[in-house]
């Protein structure tokens, strides 16, 4: 079967003068979860994993892929057809694949330029010349039209959107459109276009279910000086309230499919943010009517400061979470010695989490791992083959729930037995970078990169360190991964600002051993330092669950951290345990006894 | 005078069909200070600040300077001629400047391609041309030309070059410029350009004293594969010895004036540094038979790793540099009290720095300050208007000696009275921030911007801030500024390599009150936790200078803290009593007594 894409695709390859032709695992929004419609790198590889991207000459067929998906794609891969490049898929990678195969010369590469970005088509298209070598942009799409061909198409998901109320989003549409009009016309700009799907379901308080975790809706906004609209297939909008409150507030709803017909028509000078909107975009625009202003989005930055109706849902959520998080660790605590998968935790936390109505879905796809398991950092069990969860090690479970109201993301460790001194000093190590980052005070300014060091000093002080970034951006019921903000060593898109989310997760992981990461959810929020000339800004806790306090090595922590985990212990009591029933409270409280 | 320049320039412009004209404060080799030669800036605007660049239209001559010049320009500028644009003197300034003064018409932007870096002329050219203005790169400069032409000739400095012995350089021309060759090789390219004269000292042993402060010779070098080109004055070189001893190790002296013919004649891959080497040495090249490489020099990165030779000489100069602080300091003591200014306190030190014969002068101008001038970050005491120093306040002392074997720079703070709780607490808080950074371990591929801020939480966390970098690189017997490492909000040119030099000098400035800035230079040094699979640094003193224990708040100093201050005590008796006599042992030693 998969000889057959691959000869039709060859076929089409030659139709097009093409010598090579790219499939990145992307979809025409930057998705972080292609839907399944696109999911055109798995139809034409049989690779599963959510990164990988494949390259197709007429001679052979490659993926690639980092380290996290050697192991998937040995497994998935056919050798016959496919070779495996040990290397994550960056135009870097590409350019030398390239220049290995056709080095006397000269390629033609081609890709479907709705599944690249403005940035990435740019350099990748300079980087090429530079050897010689041409990248194609088409608006057409090989594996599609392949698919179609010896019909085998890609499925579709199809999903009404609805109504994210007012008294949730804290804002209308109408003021947000004023808003972002404002922020153009500062850059004299005439037209804004919204490809990222996060940032339309901000922008028209909509929300959907087109893409596993993320309620999202596949659409396209513009939001031009006079006008608003939102391209979006109808068979998403038969309910009728939620287009009436969008007419009422300016917005025009059109079909999906004649976006395009509306970019060309734009006159003026239009905003895109050229690490989200596809070279497509771009290129549909009339060059000879239009300018391109190219910057971060506005409306990503205007998203990523929640507004304060925003941030009481999204606390008030992460209190629903923590009775889910107290009645998941209080059972497991109580049940493993009856024989507990990875799978069944994490579906048994699921489980609690669903308890309260509120709850709609998981945030992400769980990262349940005992022991070994948990050093994989993006570890996904799978039955029959998840491990036993038992008292000889850590287990380390990383989950979140969407709620009506916000999004949840937290990771904590458990040991069911007795630790080792080794693990206790790791963890505590883990420990003290997670309460140095989250109580340090900062002015305005200051970027992710800056910060990043204070989760990871007292493990560097060890020899030690993490291969992941500190913390991630998170939506307000929408996607457990947003930008522009973010705590990692390159994190320099946007400074912060009060009401952004960010996670604070530092971590180690001790190969073939057991992984440990603390996370919490924390909000940016202004410091009583700040002066008339001078805003300073702290972090604030939203996850409420202690710390494995069996795993902390007290002749480690001083007593400046100590007061830190008193006071957040405190801070969990009061919050959570009026939420718990007698025996839950009184496991909690026993949680909250910290040592000496 | 002035009116006669402007009237020549304009003239020249005409000629040339410039609508504007731009005198950056810049030289061909990009240095920090500019021989007198190049000092067109200051030839065309009376205006002497070691920043501010001007442009020129046929109607108005503008000076832009950041606020550390506004008073200075104020004072200076023929405000009948000149206008004070009062913003640095950056791309984007410039564009806005061209825009607005020619909204209505396309501006022809002339500047001397030898006084613009690559990068910087790239950048300039690509903004200006957004707004359908045009940046003309030029080989003459009409500055240079307006002189010639009315008679007034920029000055010039003409001295010799002298050789930097081996036993001091650790490492030979010859095996330099293997290994300069061996690293441009990687990136297949045939020759090197070299245009930063602290590079080209570097790269041939040589030092000179054509700039103040900077031990360099103005020159240009070449590394080709199989050759390596000086381009110098030859009355720099009349020293045989030294001519032999390039040529022998395979160097071909030149003219300086030859450079360009031979830039010229290269074929094949040139490596330039687009922030170093002018647009005139790209343009110079023939683009036919060549292509270039822009990445930072690696003779910049070879540099500032210094060999063990240089360290040690680093080392031993710090030794020397700590008795004449100490001497110093000691009489500063016993004499403010007959009246000591800040010129006279600045001349004492310098003083004391020359009764070692290895000191050969300062490694740049003093800032020595006291009280509200102290705030003042770039301050430059001049006679007879400058403070005298007395018990009321914070005296803050920056300077540096040229040793021979290395470069010197320290930052202390006295105070001759009773300090108030205010500059007690500002002060610890400043300390802190050095003793946290100064004892950071850090694993291989860390940039400055990840460090800097531990520098700084301890003032963050009472809503207190400084305005510049906390870390600048320190050559050997070369610039008290150099690149390419640095420890500041935006560092992010080179990784942290094994003895690397720099500053850690944070500081705090209350305005119109005092200043306070704690500097010691430090070298980066392998940690005992690096591991086979991955090495950690931290940061070793080289000052060898008690804090003033006056000024410090034990209250605020933790265990960790006061244990670090010992240390570093104790390794300052340890390396610098045996040098003093008895009496300023004594004192030394009372100034090594820490409270508690």
């Amino acid at each position: 079967m998969l000889e057959k894409k691959l000869l039709e695709l060859r076929k089409l390859m030659k139709e097009n003068q093409l010598d090579a032709y790219l499939v990145p695992n992307s979809d025409p929004h930057n998705s972080e979860y292609v839907p399944q419609q696109w999911a055109r790198r798995e139809w034409i590889s049989d690779f599963t994993g959510s990164m990988g991207f494949v390259m197709v000459t007429q001679k052979k067929a490659y993926l690639f892929a980092d380290s996290r998906y050697f192991l998937q794609a040995e497994e998935e891969l056919d050798f016959g057809l496919y070779e495996l490049i040990k290397r994550a898929g960056t135009n870097e990678a590409y350019r030398e694949l390239i220049q290995r195969e056709f080095s006397t010369s000269s390629c033609r590469l081609g890709v479907d330029s709705k599944t690249y970005t403005i940035a990435f088509a740019s350099a990748l298209s300079e980087k090429l010349a530079e050897s010689g070598h041409e990248l194609v942009l088409m608006e057409n799409n090989l594996v599609d039209e392949a698919a179609k061909n010896i019909k085998q198409p890609l499925s579709i998901t199809n999903n009404p959107a609805f109504t994210w109320p007012l008294k949730n989003a804290g804002k209308s549409v109408a003021q947000k459109l004023e808003d972002v009009r404002k922020t153009i016309s500062e850059k004299d700009c005439d037209h804004i276009v919204i490809s990222a799907l996060d940032e339309i379901a901000w922008m028209f308080n909509v929300r959907g279910s087109d893409i596993d975790y993320n309620p999202l809706v596949i659409s396209y906004g513009i939001v031009s000086q006079d006008k608003a609209y939102w391209f979006v297939d109808p068979s998403k909008t038969s309910d009728t309230k939620l287009t009436e409150r969008l007419n009422t507030q300016g917005v025009e709803i059109h079909a999906y499919g004649d976006f395009q017909h509306h970019l060309k028509s734009l006159k003026g000078k239009v905003w895109l943010d050229d690490y989200s909107a596809s070279a497509w975009v771009r290129d549909s625009l009339d060059a000879s009517s239009t300018t391109n202003h190219l910057e971060l989005s506005p409306v990503s930055m205007m998203k990523a400061c929640k507004n304060k109706v925003e941030v009481e849902g999204i606390i008030e959520s992460h209190r629903k979470d923590a009775v889910a998080l107290t009645k998941f660790f209080h059972w497991l605590e109580n049940n493993w010695q009856k024989g507990v998968s990875e799978v069944d935790a994490s579906d048994q936390l699921f489980e609690f989490r669903k308890e309260d109505d509120q709850c709609l879905g998981a945030s992400f796809c769980s990262i349940s791992g005992f022991a070994s398991n948990g050093a994989i950092v993006h570890y996904r069990p799978t039955r029959p083959n998840d491990a036993t969860i038992d008292d000889s090690s850590i287990y380390l479970l990383d989950s979140g729930g969407q709620y009506w109201g916000g999004t949840t993301d937290v990771t904590r460790c458990a040991h069911l037995g007795t630790p080792s001194t080794e693990q206790k000093k790791h963890y505590t190590l883990v420990l003290k970078g997670h309460l140095a980052l989250g109580d340090l005070t900062f002015p305005e300014g200051v970027y992710g990169n800056q910060i990043d060091a204070f989760a990871r000093s007292a493990l560097w002080k060890h020899g030690l360190e993490y291969g992941h970034g500190t913390g991630h951006g998170v939506g307000c019921f929408l996607c457990v991964h947003e930008g522009p903000q973010g705590i990692a060593p390159n994190s320099k898109r946007a400074t912060f600002h009060e009401n952004m989310i960010l996670s604070n997760e530092p971590g180690y992981y001790l190969d073939g051993a057991y992984g440990i990461r603390i996370e919490n959810l924390v909000y940016v929020s202004k410091d009583p330092v700040s002066t008339d000339t001078r805003e300073f800004f702290g972090f604030k806790n939203l996850t409420l669950f202690p710390y494995e306090n069996k795993l902390i090595d007290w002749s480690l922590i001083d007593l400046h951290e100590k007061a830190l985990i008193q006071k957040y212990y405190d801070q969990i009591w009061k919050d959570v345990s009026p939420r718990l029933d007698d025996e839950r409270k009184t496991w909690l409280k026993s949680k909250l006894e910290i040592g000496s």
